[in-house]
C-alpha cells in the first residue's frame, strides 16, 4: 500500500471545508491538548462523556474517539453506549489503548470493546499493541531478534482479528491491514516529552477517518500530519513547552507543499 | 445602555487589588486555562465540585461560575447544591449552557439550573442561546431575515424571562439585559481556533461580576477585556498555539491604555 | 541540614537516566501540567484514579503523587487503596493538601490519609501547612509576631507527628524534617500567576524521592530546581502565558551550570 502527499493533502482540505464533528471520550490528562490538535487540523470537536447523553452525541459526530487513558467505572459504561450507537449508525470508531498491558482493567477493557464494535482504527505505541494481542500470537514475531519485527506482527495479527486498521506509533510509524503495510518516517524525538501527542494523533485519526473511509489512507494521513507538524516545531523550539505551542501553530498552517516536501512514507 | 474603557478599567483595578475568589464548576477541557485566565486577570480561581464541599466553597466565593460543557450526574447534583447556596447568599451566578441544544441533556440541565436561580448572567454563543428559548420565542425572530436577530430575540426573550443579562459571544458580542443591548466588537477570528476561549469569557464575566453589582457592566467589561487581549496575542501569534500563549500574556499586562485605544462598542 | 547544586545535580542525573514511572492521582485542573513537568525533567508519568486498578499501578510505580485539588467520593476511596499499597510496597508516597483549610471535607481528607500512610513528603503554602494543625499547635507560633515563623513552627509539628518530610513553599520554601531546616530562595513571582504550580513541584518532588530515599534532600531537589526553571523562564517571558512554555523548556534543558550559579539556599 501507497500514500502520497497528495492524498493526504485532498483530506486535509477536506477536514478544513467540512469541520466534520469529532466526539471523543478520552482521558483527563489531554483533553485540552487533543481539543486545541482537533480545532487545529480544522476539526469540532466535542467531549461528552455521561450515558445520559453520549449516545445523543455519537449519532450527531462523524467519528467517535475512544481513550481508555484514565478509565473508571462510568466511563466505561459510556464508552460501550457510545460504540455500540456508533456501530449501529456506521460511524468510525477510533480506539487508542493507552496503557494496556500496565493493567488488567486497562488490558481487559480494550478487549471488550473490540469485542463490542470492530474499531475503524486502533493507534497505539508498540507495547500497548503487543499487549493486546494473546501470548501465543506474541511467540511468533519474538522468532525474530528484531524486536519491531514482533510489534508489526502483533499489529497483523490484530488487524486481521479485529478486523481494524492498527498503527503503531514510534520512531516509524507502521499502519498495518491485514497484510498491507504502510510506513511514516516523520516526527521528532521531542514529541515524546510531550504529554498527550499520541492521543492527538489518535484524535486526528478520527478526524481524517470522518472524510475518507479508507482507513489505511486516513490513519497514515494523520500520523504524516502530526509527524511534520511536530518537525517544523522542533525546527525554531527550546524544548517540550515551545513544542507544543509550535505543533498546534504547524498543525493550523500546515500547507501542501510542507507535506509534499517533507513525507518521508514507504511500504 | 452605554459602557466606557473607563468603567471597565475601574472593573480591572478592583480585580486586581481584591482577588476575589472565583468558585468553578466546570468542564474538564477547559479548567486549567480557565484557572489561567483568571490568575492573568487578577482574580483567585477556585475548582470544587464534591456535595461534600461545593456549598461551603460556594459560601467563601464572590462568584459562581457553571459551566456545563461536560456534564455527568454527580457533577450536575453538585451544581445545583452550589448554585442554591449562592443563591440563598446573594452570590452572583454565571452560567455557560456550552452545547445546549447539542442533546436533551444538557438543554434540560440548563432550564432546570435557571429554575433553581436566576443567573446574574448567561453566556453563549448564538445557537446555544436560542435552544433554551422556546420553539415560539424563536419564531418571532425568524419574522427576520437577519440571523443575529433572531439571536438578539431570543437573547432578549431569555433576559426577561430568567431576570438574567444574556450574552450571546460571537464577531460582535450582544450584551442584553431585558430590552437594553450592549454591543462590543472586539476579537479576532482565530480565537475561535482555540478551545476553552468562550469558556474563560465566561469565567471573567465571574471577576467581573464580584466586584461590580451592575450585571450588564460587568458582562461587557469580560466580554471588552477578552476581545481586546485576543486581538494583541493575534498581533504576534502564528496560530492558535501562540494566540493561547500571548492571550494570558495580554491579560497580565492590560493597561488602561490598551482598554481606551481598541474597545469598539456600541449600544 | 545543607544541600549543594552538586546533590541536586546526582539526582536529576538520575531521573534522566531511570525514567522512574510517577503514579499520579491529581486534580483534573493541572493533570496535563503536572505530566508535562514529570516529562520534562526525565520522568515517566501516569495518572490512574479508577479502584479497579490503583493498586496495580501504584504497584509499579517509584513514587505515588496525591493531590487533592478536585477530590470527590470515588476518587478518596481511589486515593486511599493506593495510599495503603504504597505503605505496604515502601513506595514513597507525596501529599499535595490543597485547599485544606478552605473546606472541613479537604482537611479531613488529608488527616484521614496522614492517619493511612506516613507520607515521605507533604508539599503545600504555608496557609495549607498551618490547616493540618491542630489549634492548639497554631497558638504556639502565634506567640511570634512573624507570621512565617508560625507556619515554621506549624510545619515542625506536622512533621514530628506524621513522620513526614513537610515542606512550605512560598518566596522563601521551608523544608522541615523534625527540628531541621533547608532553605530555597528561587524563584519568581510570576510563577504565582500560573496554575498548577505547586502542584507540579509536589510531582516533582515524587521524582525525586522515587531516586533518593533522603526525602528532605528530595524535597529541597524538588523545590530548586523548580525555582530555578522558574527564574530562567521568567527573564525572557511577557506573563504567565509565555512563563508557563518558558518553564517547560528551562526544565527540560536545566544544566549543572544552571544550578550552580543559581541555588540560593540555606539552613
Amino acid at each position: 500500500m501507497k500514500i502520497t502527499a497528495k492524498d493526504i493533502w485532498l483530506d486535509v482540505k477536506k477536514i478544513r471545508e467540512t469541520s466534520p464533528l469529532i466526539h471523543n471520550i478520552t482521558n483527563y490528562v489531554v483533553m485540552n491538548g487533543t481539543a486545541n490538535a482537533l480545532l487545529a487540523i480544522g476539526a469540532s470537536p466535542v467531549m461528552a462523556h455521561a450515558v445520559e447523553e453520549v449516545e445523543e452525541m455519537t449519532g450527531i459526530a462523524r467519528a467517535l474517539v475512544i481513550n481508555i487513558g484514565t478509565l473508571s467505572e462510568s466511563w466505561v459504561k459510556a464508552m460501550f453506549c457510545a460504540v455500540r450507537r456508533a456501530g449501529d449508525l456506521g460511524i468510525p470508531v477510533i480506539l487508542d489503548p493507552v496503557g494496556a498491558g500496565a493493567t488488567s482493567y486497562r488490558t481487559k477493557t480494550c478487549h471488550d470493546l473490540i469485542d463490542a464494535v470492530s474499531p475503524a482504527i486502533i493507534r497505539g505505541n508498540a507495547s500497548e499493541i503487543m499487549a493486546l494481542v494473546s501470548e501465543e500470537a506474541k511467540t511468533k514475531g519474538v522468532d525474530s531478534s528484531d524486536p519491531s519485527s514482533a510489534a508489526l506482527d502483533a499489529a497483523k495479527h490484530l488487524s486481521r482479528n479485529a478486523g481494524s486498521t492498527v498503527c503503531i506509533s514510534g520512531e516509524i510509524d507502521y499502519i498495518v491491514d491485514g497484510e498491507s503495510v504502510i510506513t511514516i518516517e516523520n516526527g521528532h524525538p521531542m514529541m515524546g516529552k510531550v504529554t498527550g501527542m499520541g492521543c492527538a494523533a489518535t484524535a486526528l485519526c478520527g478526524a481524517f477517518a470522518a472524510v475518507n473511509s479508507s482507513f489505511p489512507t486516513a490513519a497514515a494521513g494523520a500520523m504524516a500530519v502530526m509527524g511534520i507538524a511536530g518537525e517544523i516545531a522542533a525546527e525554531s523550539s527550546e524544548g517540550p513547552g515551545s513544542l507544543q505551542v509550535g505543533f498546534l501553530d504547524a498543525l493550523f498552517q500546515l500547507s501542501e507543499d510542507d507535506l509534499t516536501n517533507r513525507i518521508r512514507t514507504g511500504e
